[in-house]
């Protein structure tokens, strides 16, 4: 039976590909949601791929994985470095955790050096543009094999 | 005529029972609600209890109970250590207000160590597992007195 | 063609008039939003004035604002101390941003000293009452001219 | 048979009633003692009360209680935030140790935040005046049950 | 009786126009007096507008202030974040003070984000150009009303 | 009647004269008592003058001081930088305190720097050699008279 | 033949007794300097009293201390936080250096804790009123006695 | 033609699989260069690894990269904490660089949080095991593509 | 004429071989005198084993060691991290002084990181067991032949 | 047409060679102006010298600088580590700045180890005694050559 | 069969006796070698001795020592401070590790307070000059007897 | 007899000139080494010169420097910032020490403003380009003369 995997997106993701190119790049979310689903049928993952500005939402999303995935990618943005509540949704999760950031957060305001979401995340990948979704999609599939 | 308390709880206390219960027992939050409400039958409160992944929810809640509710028992969770919009709603409400922690958040992760919430709560009660909710019960019904 | 500015309100200033009257005074939001009409009228700005109590509902008005407004008013109230989500959406978007606070925030506790807001905010007027919402729409009235 | 708790006070609690009454209120260890021994009667704890000013001699109690007490309610007063020596002593403790504060340490100096025997205590409860040592006794009844 | 204000400027604002256009803009102080003393007249203020490199003549001209003026719009540039001197003196006086920032200092040096004056400023007004003068002007007109 | 003052020494001022002369003197502490007991003679004050090397002790003394002393005088030695239950029993005192400390402490090691005694001291008197002892005395007097 | 000491006074203290009396009490700085001028040729010292709001004034008035003074009693009120230079003019300086405070810094902002200049004062004299110009007019005779 | 990586390894990783294979796994440093030479081979790369316990040495093989080597790939160990000299010979290449750790740096040890080869990288891959080599190779591939 | 070393240990230690074993072993502190005075005899030292729970008493030991001792081997314990006052007695003493920690503290919490008292001590042994002790007595031997 | 300099001096200066000879020598200043002379006329620079124990004076000579002067060499002695001022009135200059420090600052109190004109001048010369103007001037003249 | 141990010395040991005497003392590392080997034969251990001022060499040494030590004595002089390498190299190695330093570190410049290679180690001798190594010696004799 | 300097060089100098032209500028270090001999020919000095990437060689050059230089002059490069081993071997070195930053270090990032190596110069020259080792020659020159 094939495994499930969550690629959620934390706030302002949606505006990708429109906002500070010279950061983020040209690439929507619906590309990038495409280039994950391709790459996904590719190595045998089913996926779900979501959005939200919320970190309520987002709590939610997480906790619905616990009963209807296998593993998440998240790219958590600017929650990355304020929030624990995602972080103890994370924790309640007993799946692989792969956290992404389209840039290097290290080469950013200091503000976003921290990350509460990798206190909990297996693997992080960062600055590997929208490229990282699908290095962490097989590494989800490393790990679920 | 009887006297109103909310019982709020923060981000991911739905899970209660079901993740990490070396911290947090097996109790559910139903189990939670249950004995809060036959204490609060016992001692002569009204009481509502609700539970929010979302902070702007807990904002809209801690508002409401100004007209509503008399005392506030609110357990943050995650939002204990990061909101000050919840900050700022309980300044807002002019009777008692009791913080309940279920594990002892100073033997936890140092960002866990401060919360916003005591800053405005009458008393804190930490570590005393789910017994927390109805000590601060307790301490509302002298208050209220 | 006029221009338009949204006029954006963030956690318990719902409240406005009703809590701690010593730091904010006896106003209403409706009130500041009465005044904030008259002004736009005068000086030939369209203006839509809303407030939340959800992180979340502040960036999505603020993503709003990118095709919908021309310049953004906005008080952030507590999400100013905390929020990386609002201060990513102010960066998508391009035109001017007033940061208003009631109170001044220098004199208050000293988590409420930096405001991540002001790191895109073009202008950040503090400590004027409710008439920094005006004095702000005249800023952006001769920055938009 | 009967379980004992030993309820320990440190420095200037002996003064209680008698000074900073806005942050202690007005009643005196006597009354504080004499509740606890009431509440503990019908709960069914042996009880032994103490205070002492020095350092000590508070950790020779806490040594006595190894072999003499099942429990041990603690209210540290300013050896909280300076005593290394009675958290060793209290490590050396097994059974439950219930640390009370009466006001609530949090809005006071930033010195008080900070507690030595909150890194063993099983419980701590700030801010519910000299009710904090009767909810105490009682979640140290539970724990002993 | 119409009310009169000092618009006081520190050290270096005797360049502005000729230093760092691209922060400053190409207005001069001449420029800005002539605006002040415009809108001085059009809302019925008496206004003086000094400028100095020293620190003791600041003093010496907020202490004058306290029976020469009603009001003082201040910007005390490089010496907002080193002179307690200035706060003290400012301490003294007892009406309405007005912070003005040319630039937005939260996106300038860390140095620069911490204002002594704002410690006694009733309102601060920063990074709204040379306009945050006159917006400081309307707001002291408010205030002495 | 006569006022009553408490000159109380904490520890290690018992060896003065014979430790570190480079620092304290030559003076025996036996000699700074009957210097102090000459000057409160002479100024119409009773004295006691007492030295203890434990902390319980000194908060036993200062609780001693409310009502058999009108004014103390404190040389807290190390006790000032470590004993936060000398600043309680001191602020349990109403009469006046003066802190004295015979060497500057400022131009010693970093941890000399900071006394908590000074939190509640109505005046210190620091690098004054056993001088500062009656300089205290004197001040006492005045404020006592 | 009679020695000399300058007795100086920083920024804003020519306002003592007309700002904050709460913390400075009601006498001015003329009274201060009479109060001086008797003790002085009470115990045999001339005296120069002065006072300036400028730090290069201060230094100016130390320098020339060096050949015409024997001891200074330096007030250095918001200076003591910030000069740098009037602590090298002090260093410069080879007789005794007294410092006074009128208030009880260390009970003030935190940014008060800290002199400059007690890095080089002999003494140290705080929170005694103005009475602590007498206490450090006493010292400086001793020691140049 | 074909681009040529260089894929370093720091100090110890000559020891993978030997030691603490809690966190690194049991494969060998030689397994890993299988891996990498395998995949190389695939996607068209050449590829040359080293390892080296020396700092120099690993600055002469990033020199030596500047015109051997297109890309590199670099596990920096224990000096991506402590090199400022490897961040500046990086600093000197003008490719693609990607570091990789075998775990997630983030859940161990503080001084293991911040590295100074992030300063400089173009990704960051960690906690993806001996497959972050494999992950960093494909992305290599697609920025030289 | 043999030598004489004092002996001392901190809070705690009388638990000794009963408290954390996996920490400090299962040897009682009778051992340790035992050990120690079987060393001593050997090597040609007198020696005194005393311990106290009390910060004052430690302080009365040390200044008795003034005169009738030549070297003091002291385990802080506890008060290591928070007594100045044992810090001065020890200053005032002018023979070697050797620090003995039976375990390592620098692999604990990070407050039993600093020790006051290796801020005199000639020698400190850490992390070797009760064997410090022995080896503290042979550099103690050396250091007084 | 020969290029001129400014050797501009910060406070306390004018005391050169009569304070502390252990950190500054011997040399007077007039002597240091002499060197700087003789110097300059070899090398064929016009060079004026001054010295001021203002800050404000200071201000003013350097904004003088941007008509007069073609570079400035700036011993900013106190001012350095306090004066912000100074820094942006340098920002005002166009020109190369060379600040010199005849002592090492690095070795000397942790205070003088920032300075803010640091932050502007091209280069920085410490710890080569007077010398350090000479070695300054030549640097000019290569700048300016 | 007899166990081995390496003794291990860091940067600049081989200068040991020709600098700083006041601090280390005038014997040589020969010295300290013929010491270490004789007590070796004495208390039956193999001994190697080895010096280099290299971090890279260390780390091999300690990596060799994996299968031909049973022990470490290791004095990483300079490298204590800044080496994660030597740490990770040392977490490698199974049997005991003792750290020497001849001079109390603690007594010395701040940056030298903190040791990488204290978070492995067993035991820790500082203060006790080159014998040390000799008690580090004895302290390995009993682990591995 | 003449003076022998040895000029030492860091990590990545051997770059000069290829890297970052427009931090160091187009000279390479070569044509410093030229530089260097032709002025210590020109001024009577004996000269060596090396560069070394590795932290243990330049402490191997520092050290042979003790009997075969009279001065050296060092440019750390990235070790300034990192390595106590090359402070502790300068420490061991008789002679004037002149350190040479060819950039201001003071305008780069912050890790860069902290130098070792600046605790033990005699004199610290940044920012003046290659200019700077000449400068540093020439003081040396005068400090052997």
């Amino acid at each position: 039976m094939p495994k499930t995997v969550f690629v959620l997106n934390g706030p302002n993701l949606n505006l990708l590909g429109q906002r500070q190119p010279e950061i983020y790049g040209s690439e929507t979310l619906a590309d990038v949601q495409a280039s994950c689903a391709a790459l996904s049928a590719e190595i045998g993952l089913e996926m779900r791929f979501e959005q939200s500005n919320s970190e309520g939402t987002l709590v939610d999303l997480i906790q619905e994985a616990r009963t209807a995935a296998d593993a998440i990618v998240l790219n958590p943005a600017a929650y990355s470095h304020t929030s624990v509540a995602i972080l103890d949704a994370l924790k309640a999760f007993d799946g692989p955790v792969l956290e992404v950031h389209i840039s290097n957060i290290h080469q950013r305001e200091s503000f976003r050096h921290h990350s509460y979401v990798s206190l909990r995340a297996d693997g992080v990948i960062a600055g590997c543009g929208t490229q990282g979704y699908l290095l962490a999609l097989r590494r989800v599939a490393t790990l679920l094999a």
